[in-house]
C-alpha cells in the first residue's frame, strides 16, 4: 500500500510541476477516494489546494471526508468559500458534519449561511448532537417510503433512489404520521411477488436506536445482529437517519484506541492535539505521571522514611524492592486488562464479574506462590538467612494477590460510578501497587526479622 | 440487554419444568439467533441440550454459532451424531468449520464422514485454511454467475438464489476458465436497463485477497474501501469465496483485544483457556512475570548489590528508588502504546514512525524535565542537601528520555524483525527501564555525591 501511494504521489508531483494539471486530475479519479487521499496528503500544501481548487466536486466531496482531520480543515480554509460550500453540500451529510464541527466557528457559520436553507437546515439539526452518538453518527439519506405501496412500486422508486442514498439494501416503511412501521431487506423484495403489499411482507419488530444512544453501543448491536444498518427514531417513533455498518468500523477503532491508550495512561485531547501536536500529546500524558510523581513521594517515599532505620541494618531488604514493585504493577495490570476488556465487550453480566474478580485472586495467588518460592530460595541462598527468604517471599505472595483483586476491582467500581473503566490506568495501578507493595513488605519485615 | 435475557432465561426454565416444550421453542422462535444464544446459555446444560434435541435444525443452526466457543461444543458432544450431522450441514459454512476445528478430532472425522460427500468435501476445503486467514474466515456461497448473461437475467437468478447465499448485494461475473473477471452491485443492476451484457456495467477492476492474507489486513481493506464484503481468489483468479463485513468486525475486535492484552502483559492461550479456564488464564500470564522476575533478581538486585556501600553512606537515595522506577515505566508504556497502535492501524509508514519516535523522546525529556523539577526541590528541600536534589532530578530526566525512546523503538524493532509489536509489553518494559533507571540513577549518584 505504501509503496503504491508512494509512487502515485511522485507521479503526481510529477505532473504538477510540468503543469500538467487534467493529466492530475485523470489520475487522481481513476483512485478509490480513500487512495486519492492518501496520494493527496503527500503532496506539500499547495499543490494539494491548487487541486482542489479546479477538481470535480463531486470527486473533493468523495475524497476530502477520507484524509485526516487537520488535512481537511487545512483545505478547507484554503479555498473560496463558495467552493467550500458547494463542496461540503456534496459530501454525505455525516461527514459534512464532521468536518464542520471540525471548522473554526467563523468559518463553519459562513459555510452554513451560503448554502441552500433546506441543506444548511438539515446539517444544522445534524450538528446538534453528541458527536460520540447514534444521532452523530446518522445520516438522515435512508430510503423512507409508504407502508401502503406494492413490492412493485418500491423497486420502481428505489430505481429512481438519488445517489445520495447510501444504503439502499434496506427500505423502511411508515404510517401516514411518518412514524416507522417496519423495514424490509432489497434481497426480500427482490423474492417477492411484485404485486404484494408490501405491509404484508415487511418486519414489524425492528430494532431502533435513539439519537442520544452513545455510538459504542450502536456498534454492538449492528455487530451483534449482523445488520448493515440500523434506524434512528425520535421520541414519536420518527426516523431520523441511519447508521451503516461502515461507520461503526470506524467507531470500534477508535474504541478500541481510547481503551488502549487509557489503560496506558494517557488521555487524548484531539483538540490540542490537531492544533499542536507536541503540547497536546504531553497534557494528555502529563496529569497521570504528575499525580504518580505526587503519591510515589509523599507516600511511597514516606513509607520508605519511615523504615530508614530498619532498611540500614539489613540492606539486603533493598535489593528486592524493584522486583516486588514490578510483580505487583504487572500483576494488578493485567487484572485490569481483562476486566475492562470484559466490562467494556459485554457490559451488564455483573454475576459473571463476581466470578472473575475471584478468578483474578485466585491467579494472582498462584502466581503469587510460584514467584515467591523462586524469590525466597533466591534470598536464601544470597544470604545464607532463611527469615530473608521468608520475608520477601511471603511480602511477594501478599502483595500479587492483592495487586490482582484491586486490578480487577478497581474497573468494575469506576464502571459502577458512572466512569470509564480503562481510567484503572498502568500509572495508577503502579503507583497504587508501589504503595501497598512496600507497606506490605517492610510490615512482614518488621515482624520476621 | 441483561435484564431482558435474564427474564427470558426464567420464563423459559418455567415452560420446561411445566413441560411445555412447544411453548419453549415457540419463545425461542421469537429471538434473533444472537438473543436465543445469550438467553440458552443462561439454562442449565441438560435443559439446553433438551430444546436442542427437538428444535427446529435450521433454527439450531442459527443459534449455535452466535453461542460461546465451548457452549458449542458441549451441545454438539451431547447430541446424536446424526442430529449434529444435520445441524452442522444447515450452518453458514465459515461457522460449519469454525464449529468442527473447536470439536476432538474423532467427533469431527465423525460428522464430515456422515455428512454428503459435495458439503463435507467443501468444509474440508475451507478447514484447509489457516483460521487467521481471508481463507479461515470466508464462505464459498457466493453469487457468482456468467459474464456474458444480462441484466434481466443477472436479477431472475437472484430472485431464485438460496437463503445459503450470504451476500447477495454483490454479483461476481466470471469467464467459461471460472476466472473472476467483475462484479455489480445489486444496486447498479436494479437500475440498469434489463437487456444490458452486463459485461458493460461490471467493474473490471475489483479488489481481491489471496486465501493466506491475514485477517487484520482483510479487515483493513473492507474498512478501508467501505465494502459489503471482498472476494478471496486462488492463483488462477477464480473465486474461492468472500468474506463479509460481518465476520469482519468480529475480527476487529479480536485484533483489538489481543494488542490490548499483548500490551498489558498476557499471552491468549485460546485452547488451553477452554479445556480449563484457571491452568490456561495463569499460563498465559505467568511467561512475563518470571521474565521479569528473574531480570529484577539477577539485574536490578544486582545493581543495588554493587551499590550497597553507598546506599548504605546515602540512605537517602532509597527514598526516591520508587518514584524513578514507576515514571520511567509509565513513559516507556504511553510511548510503546502510541506506536503500536500507529504501527498496526497504519502499517507502512516508515517515513512517519521515525518522526514518531523523534517525538516520543521530546515529549519524554519534556514530562522529565518538568517531574525533575518537582522531585529535586523536593529532595533538596527534605534534607536541605542541594546535591541530593541534583542527582534525583538528573536521573529521572535521564531515565524518562531514555524510557520513551526505548517503549517508541522498541515495537518498530519487533515489527521490523517480523514479530508482534505488542510484544513490547507492560512487564517487559517496566523490568527494562526498573535496571536502565537504576544504573542511571546510582551511577549519577557515584559522580554527584
Amino acid at each position: 500500500m505504501e509503496e503504491r501511494t508512494r509512487l502515485l504521489g511522485e507521479s503526481l508531483k510529477g505532473l504538477l510541476e510540468e503543469g500538467k494539471m487534467s493529466a492530475s486530475l485523470a489520475l487522481l479519479d481513476g483512485l478509490q477516494p480513500a487512495d486519492a487521499a492518501e496520494v493527496l496528503e503527500t503532496l506539500p500544501y499547495d499543490d494539494r489546494l491548487r487541486i482542489f481548487k479546479v477538481w470535480d466536486v463531486e470527486e473533493s466531496a468523495d475524497a476530502l471526508p477520507e484524509m485526516s482531520e487537520g488535512g481537511q480543515v487545512e483545505v478547507m480554509q484554503g479555498l473560496a468559500r463558495s467552493l467550500a460550500t458547494r463542496i461540503i453540500s456534496e459530501m454525505p451529510p455525516d461527514d459534512a458534519v464532521d468536518l464542520l464541527a471540525d471548522l473554526p466557528d467563523k468559518t463553519s457559520d459562513g459555510i452554513l449561511a451560503s448554502m441552500s436553507p433546506f441543506k444548511a437546515g438539515q446539517l444544522r439539526r445534524l450538528m446538534a448532537h453528541g458527536e460520540d452518538t447514534a444521532g452523530g453518527l446518522m445520516t438522515p439519506d435512508a430510503m423512507r417510503l409508504s407502508q401502503e405501496m406494492r413490492v412493485g412500486q418500491v423497486l420502481e422508486r428505489l430505481r429512481e433512489a438519488p445517489e445520495s442514498v447510501e444504503m439502499i439494501y434496506y427500505v423502511y416503511f411508515q404510517d401516514e404520521a411518518s412514524r416507522l412501521t417496519g423495514v424490509s431487506s432489497l434481497r426480500e423484495l427482490i423474492v417477492a411477488d411484485l404485486n404484494r403489499p408490501v405491509k404484508e411482507i415487511m418486519h414489524g419488530q425492528l430494532m431502533t436506536v435513539a439519537p442520544e444512544e452513545d455510538q459504542e453501543r450502536v456498534a454492538a448491536l449492528i455487530d451483534r445482529y449482523d445488520l448493515l444498518a440500523i434506524p434512528v427514531v425520535d421520541g414519536e417513533d420518527r426516523l431520523l437517519g441511519i447508521v451503516t455498518v461502515d461507520d461503526v468500523m470506524d467507531v470500534l477503532e477508535e474504541e478500541a484506541k481510547e481503551d488502549i491508550y487509557g489503560l496506558a495512561g494517557t488521555f487524548e485531547i484531539e483538540e490540542q492535539k490537531e492544533r499542536h501536536p507536541f503540547i497536546g500529546v504531553l497534557l494528555g500524558r502529563l496529569p497521570w505521571v504528575l499525580i504518580a510523581l505526587t503519591i510515589e513521594l509523599l507516600v511511597a517515599g514516606g513509607i520508605l522514611r519511615a523504615f530508614s532505620g530498619r532498611i540500614r541494618d539489613n540492606i539486603a531488604l533493598v535489593f528486592f524492592i524493584p522486583v516486588i514493585l514490578t510483580i505487583g504493577a504487572t500483576v494488578s495490570l493485567q487484572s485490569a486488562t481483562r476486566m475492562t476488556v470484559e466490562i467494556t465487550t459485554d457490559p451488564g453480566k455483573r454475576r459473571r464479574f463476581r466470578r472473575s474478580i475471584a478468578g483474578e485472586a485466585l491467579i494472582g495467588l498462584g502466581i503469587g506462590v510460584l514467584s515467591g518460592v523462586v524469590i525466597s530460595l533466591f534470598a536464601w541462598s544470597m544470604k545464607g538467612d532463611a527469615r530473608l527468604g521468608w520475608v520477601v517471599g511471603l511480602a511477594l505472595v501478599i502483595a500479587t494477590m492483592f495487586s490482582a483483586l484491586v486490578g480487577s476491582l478497581l474497573p468494575l467500581l469506576l464502571k459502577m460510578s458512572g466512569r470509564d473503566p480503562a481510567m484503572a490506568s498502568e500509572p495508577f495501578l503502579t503507583t497504587l501497587m508501589d504503595v501497598l507493595g512496600l507497606a506490605v513488605y517492610f510490615l512482614i519485615g518488621i515482624a520476621l526479622l
